[in-house]
């Protein structure tokens, strides 16, 4: 194991953690955040701060040093004129992981600046890996390591799932994590870097690379450091043999590029070279936050697509077209099924049914139609996906429908996806769907996209491997 | 007036209405129907069935000829084969008013083909005016004429707005109607008009053009006839100076066409010829069902942008980019701010806020930050409309900041459309804006893409009238 790794290791799950700048004032961010490790996290918990003797029931230490037991991660909130001096307690006390919180540092300037490159110095000369500074730092859903000073009023938090996200923009990660919880999104670890003086989306892609809680990597990024380019690369190319990576790059047009350079100071430029190599090497590039984790319901479910042939299976025609311009959009074929398919499927349809492809099975349509196109459709050489329509305003469908889906996927393995548009029925179906890990989206366009992240997913890795 | 909004009156708003095929039958469309207008439709209700002396507590009769009263509107809901006797006596009756639900038409082949040119011939020789068949027919909030058999546990019926919706597939419409109403989004009336073998686009324009109900006129279309081309675009271009109207095309790919000639047997083909003209006449297209609404609601708050220029206020550097990203996409700049007016921000604001635009308030901001900006951008001849960002897990905002964009949307006049992403205490912000007319949206794209459309209708219509 790599020493990067091990570290990480202690970032993550740590067994026990200090807190520098822990205080008992409400609104404080001292305050939020030994509240966040109270609420879930299992290791030792020492408030650090002079003030105090006992903070929330934990009793508090002056310094690092004086806590008798080993730390293994340290998260510090006090303000950015004392990080240097708690570096050298740090180093002292042998703590070799640190999240810094604290902002104000080089985002606010030269003076800043110094700062942070004292705090670096300090973190090379004793061995210390840093996340931050002036990031959230770090939320896991296991272990309740939970650095996001944002209180549970304002920022949900989503429970344990297989996706883990890095992003350039803490606020942005805040706003997902509280989205993801409202939505019931499972979420495993989150990551806001800040600054990112030390550890860096190659370390984290390193430790994800062998976390088996994680499936799928989210990145939001506006820039990377063109020298971690090729490292980040090569991890890459190794990640996607088993994990998917996805990235939405902030700063694309000249204009939002402009935008990123006063926000992260990102070199969006450097951006267009590495382009072509990030989807060399695996990576997904999709176009907005929403796409991200729609494109993460598909391949939490599927992981490979053998080809572009879609079968469209409707209730309602318009949908049937909606959703074939959507796919042929995205490059998929959806192909006139074979006369020999289509007779097949017109012995047990009622006649007026459309057997071409979109299959519309109108609007008098009951579950067991449905049942047997699932049947030969997916049996079929013809046909590499199926997206299923289904519109539960008609009242001969039942709940049932869900369960023959459900069955279709199992028995057949190729990947399934529905579209349903309603109220509360439609509600009803989806939730019993998505529990049995087939996606549902809203409407054709999303599901084509959310397909098409699926397909280049397995194409590149298919190239890769 | 002319006599087919006089008619179509008769539609929409009929004093009196014959439910022909009314049934005790649960679950059968002709309960369904006579259900729903018992619930809030106020004119006089005449179920017509032989097999029946009452029908849920309503006198019925065997024939329309029977009913001693003025009837405005005839609902056909038995079997095709019966329906050209009923024309007979819907004729006799002198009825000039009819919605033929049933199916069994041209959908299903030569022997329906043949029965729907007796229906259309008897309508012409009565001079009844038909909506459908094969149709769902019409809902209208306002009225309670509400022929959509689907019962209200699979179809939630919306509360009246200022939306129609015109919808050549009907499940879609039902679909939408359900929709809006899990959503809350008031809609004034729908028509799904089926085989179109009478009243069709170019008639219901011509209905909602003097229709104060209603400010937007939504389109799912597959095809136009060629023949109605010309006055659809005659009518578009008056209706325009007062509403608009958005639309969404199926069958605008390849493949989708192939879907559509399947499905409405709509040529597809004869759009593309079409499409030119009706940009110019003002109609607004835009990509899919969820962009129709997402644009509504900005139309329904603002009919006017002077130009492309957006501001982005922001507290979150991320959110920023992507808006400007989205912005810049759809042809929008987002210009530096003048030094001037910069000059004038940083007075008022903190060092650490950036000023250039996007106008990044920082993860710190608190409600005022944003009134500051709101007064001198919006003041400014500078900017056209502005996008607010607010991801409220930043425990500094309050709800308050709703009342300031609240304000100054009135105080300026100018667009002001926000961006809102997360949970619970977001969609308490979010619901004080919609209120007050303030657009809101869960992502920089949808914001964009909505601003889109209004800086479409603003400049199709400026360049009309």
């Amino acid at each position: 194991m790599s020493d990067t790794r091990r570290v990480l290791g202690l970032f993550f799950n740590p067994k026990s953690v200090a807190i520098i700048g822990a205080s008992e004032t409400p609104g404080k961010i001292g305050r939020v955040i030994l509240e966040n490790f109270a609420k879930k996290y299992k290791g030792a918990i020492y408030p650090v701060n002079p003030k105090y003797d006992e903070i929330l029931g934990f009793k508090a230490y002056k310094s690092v040093r004086e806590i008798p037991e080993k730390v293994d991660l340290a998260v510090i909130i006090v303000r950015a004129q004392l990080v240097p001096g708690i570096m050298d307690d740090l180093g002292a006390k042998g703590i070799r992981a640190a999240i810094i919180v604290s902002g104000g540092f080089s985002e606010i300037g030269e003076e800043g600046a110094i700062l942070e490159s004292q705090v670096r110095e300090k973190a090379l000369k004793y061995g210390i890996r840093v996340i931050g500074p002036n990031g959230l730092g770090i939320y896991n859903a296991e272990t309740g390591v939970d650095t996001f000073f944002l209180p549970e009023e304002r920022m949900k938090r989503p429970p344990p799932g297989r996706i883990a996200l890095i992003s350039q923009s803490g606020a942005l990660a805040a706003a997902v994590l509280d989205w993801a919880a409202f939505k019931g999104i499972g979420i495993s670890k989150v990551v806001s870097y800040g600054n990112k003086i030390d550890i860096d989306d190659v370390d984290l892609l390193e430790y994800f690379e062998h976390d088996d809680d994680i499936d799928i990597i989210l990145f939001y990024v506006e820039g990377f450091k063109p020298s971690r380019g090729r490292k980040f690369i090569e991890i890459t190319r190794r990640v996607v043999a088993k994990k998917s990576i996805i990235m939405v790059k902030g700063g694309k047009t000249p204009a939002g590029a402009m935008a990123a350079t006063s926000h992260t100071a990102a070199l969006a430029g450097t951006y267009e070279v590495l382009r072509a190599a990030l989807r060399k090497a695996g990576v997904v590039e999709v176009e907005s936050i929403d796409e991200l984790f729609d494109a993460s319901k598909c391949l939490l479910s599927y992981r490979e697509l053998k080809g572009d042939r879609v079968a469209v299976i409707t209730n309602a025609g318009g949908m049937g077209v909606l959703a074939t311009d959507a796919l042929y959009k995205k490059g998929f074929k959806i192909p006139r099924l074979s006369n020999e398919l289509q007779s097949k499927l017109r012995e047990k349809l009622p006649f007026h049914c459309v057997t071409v492809n979109p299959i519309d099975l109108t609007g008098d349509t009951d579950d067991e139609r449905y049942r047997i196109v699932f049947e030969d459709i997916l049996a079929s050489a013809e046909i590499d996906a199926v997206v299923v329509i289904a519109l539960f305003q008609i009242p001969t469908l039942t709940l049932r429908l869900a369960d023959y889906i459900i069955e279709a996927k199992q028995k057949f393995g190729k990947p399934i996806i529905a579209v349903s548009f309603g109220g509360v029925f439609t509600a009803e179906f989806a939730k019993r769907l998505e529990k049995a890990g087939i996606p549902v989206y809203e409407s054709p366009e999303k599901a084509a996209r959310a397909l098409r992240v699926l397909r280049e997913y397995a194409f590149l890795k298919k190239r890769i491997h």
